[in-house]
């Protein structure tokens, strides 16, 4: 397989568009990549776009409008997970020699009562949705591992500390402790600040071969491992805090770039509630499993810290439009790469790691993970 | 990259499954497909699963009710194209080299009422739905070229002949000229008969390379071209009878596969309406822009005849769920090549190619057209 760097990049800050179409969201991303990159439109061979709810073709009324046609368009979806595995297709597409350029986009624009259970799914209808999932995750951890309230709601003051200093994110101030605790309460333990928000959004990166990068002079981000797994979320043994997904697509990622959890400087990861982003330090190899209230509390994972993960404000403070997510984590590690994040940016970092989670309908178990690790040369 | 080989295929008849989940008509094709394989499912390491209107994580869902978990699932959205784009993407992984097998799935359940114009989308809204932007197409090829209402009823006269033959099709009746030119009037001239069925349906493929499809014995089919175009449908000079994008795509599968169109020996195209039909027979390159009504009317493009296009029975009888339709076109070609059509074989045929388009809303012409070529080593 061949190299394959990330030569561009491109982001609207996410929110609400109530007044903005989808294909005018996805145009902004796509030639503000294209002109990070440095390339004319017309060298683009192929384009991969997420999203989960934007209907038919959407990449192809996205493309048209920023002037792009009569390429190879494919839409992509993975759940929350989407934007990571258009990127990863875009990467499999340059790595295996397809073509020298490949795009990923990914946008969504989030109506009201987007998400509802679905009528057949008999979990969700008696309140099995993710919040009460994840807060049964959280009452799980402060049980097995002694993790308290205030370790939980500080992973959320670290978020908004963060999304504070970051000019995409949805939400741009910082919160208290005392706040967190105090928001009002969606699935107990879990408070309306421990949650991901909705809204709009859009991200986009080009992706190239070394001999693409070398010309247009960009500074070499290479994709050191690009995992997709998907399948059950939970282990054989039904232990809830476990994420075999995670942990698996971790691995491979890890082996493939031959580094271990302990080289990585900086991690965007899936915080769509508090105690998930406890958990991925876990599954991610970042500490042994249960000491993650530890690590938040400790201040290792703060932008100061020895691995700051989610300096963007992560999906609890940027936000979480789906199809945009996982190429917006990209997004952040290209610009923490190059040393270009601003008021956010992490000590001279060579390797990010980027994860993102999509799916998890408890009673299906069905779902996609997805791991990348970025280097700098 | 390497050569790529079907070897094995799944199907459901296609047609109305109210009390059945999509999971469930999921489960049968992978099952079929992997049992005509002759694989164990444990082997499969990579599924693209095409639909448009199943929701998150489909792929997900149905795999795992066939009992296929912890491997790399990506769902893909190319409207009707999206069937062929998952078999492309399929192709890919195995032609670059990532994995050695590979499945592409197709399920669609068709809602009553599920595709209703987009309300902003001013052309439809006034009409310009797909049957009449099809009259329109049919009006103008009649003036242009004489074509004659008769010759447009001709091609569902053969398409249902046809499906009467295959025990897949939705509908399995022959019908007379008579009865196609008398039928409920859709959009002049395009009667019902003339328009294809919406309907439930899935199919599944699995795709390896030279090795792992001489290990298993199967019959070598080889992936001999394989593309996926997006962008507009109408040329710039807005000739609406010509259609760039398959043009483009064939024209490339072609130089890909390294034979022209007087080699092919069987084809499935995109008949959504009988003037499609006519119109793909010339920017396939079967006959002169023109030709479309003489190659119908002389029976050229029968089982019986030099060039049989669609005996399946084609969109128009065997029917169109939408994610399933590209990858029961491959199903229908492998048949052929294998000489298991039984009641619809064509005589022994060594070239097959599938055509298939997607998307289409007039008004932003934004689509996608794939083109593969299958042969029989």
């Amino acid at each position: 397989m061949r190299e394959v760097f990330v030569v561009g990049i491109g982001m609207i800050r996410f929110g609400r568009y109530p007044d903005t179409w989808i294909e005018e969201l996805g145009r902004q991303v796509i030639l503000q990549a294209i002109k990070d990159a440095g390339i004319h439109s017309r060298r683009l061979p192929m384009v991969y776009c997420s999203h989960s709810h934007q209907g038919r073709v959407a990449g192809q009324r996205a493309l048209k409008q920023a002037g792009i046609v009569g390429i190879e368009i494919v839409n992509v979806e993975n759940a929350c997970a989407g934007g990571a595995t258009a990127f990863r297709q875009a990467y499999m597409a340059v790595a295996g020699g397809w073509v020298d350029l490949a795009m990923a986009v990914g946008m969504e624009k989030v109506a009201a009562g987007l998400l509802p259970p679905n009528q057949e799914d008999l979990d969700a209808l008696q309140g099995r949705v993710l919040p009460g999932h994840y807060a049964m995750k959280a009452v799980r951890h402060m049980h097995e591992y002694g993790t308290t309230l205030e370790q939980l709601a500080l992973v959320s003051v670290k978020s908004h500390e963060n999304g504070a200093r970051n000019p995409m994110a949805q939400y741009r101030k910082a919160v208290t402790l005392e706040e967190v605790l105090n928001s009002r309460m969606i699935a107990d333990p879990l408070t309306l600040l421990q949650c991901c928000p909705t809204g709009d959004g859009a991200a986009a990166a080009v992706l190239c071969s070394r001999e693409v990068a070398k010309a247009l002079g960009r500074p070499l981000i290479r994709v050191a491992g690009s995992v997709v797994r998907g399948g059950r979320f939970a282990g054989a043994d039904h232990n809830i805090l476990a994420s075999p997904l995670t942990r698996e697509a971790a691995a491979i990622a890890y082996e493939t770039a031959s580094l271990g959890p302990e080289e990585v400087d900086v991690c965007e990861c899936h915080d769509a509630f508090t105690i998930g982003e406890l958990l991925h330090y876990e599954n991610l190899g970042f500490c042994p499993a249960g000491e993650g209230g530890r690590m938040i509390q400790e201040g290792v994972t703060a932008i100061t810290g020895s691995i700051p993960v989610n300096p963007s404000g992560g999906l609890l403070s940027k936000g979480h439009p789906l199809g945009a997510t996982g190429i917006a984590q990209v997004v952040e590690i290209v610009q923490q790469l190059r040393g270009e994040a601003g008021r956010r940016q992490v000590l001279d970092p060579r390797v990010g790691l980027t994860h993102t989670m999509g799916g998890a309908i408890p009673e299906l178990e069905a779902g996609a993970c997805a791991v990348h690790i970025l280097i700098k040369e």
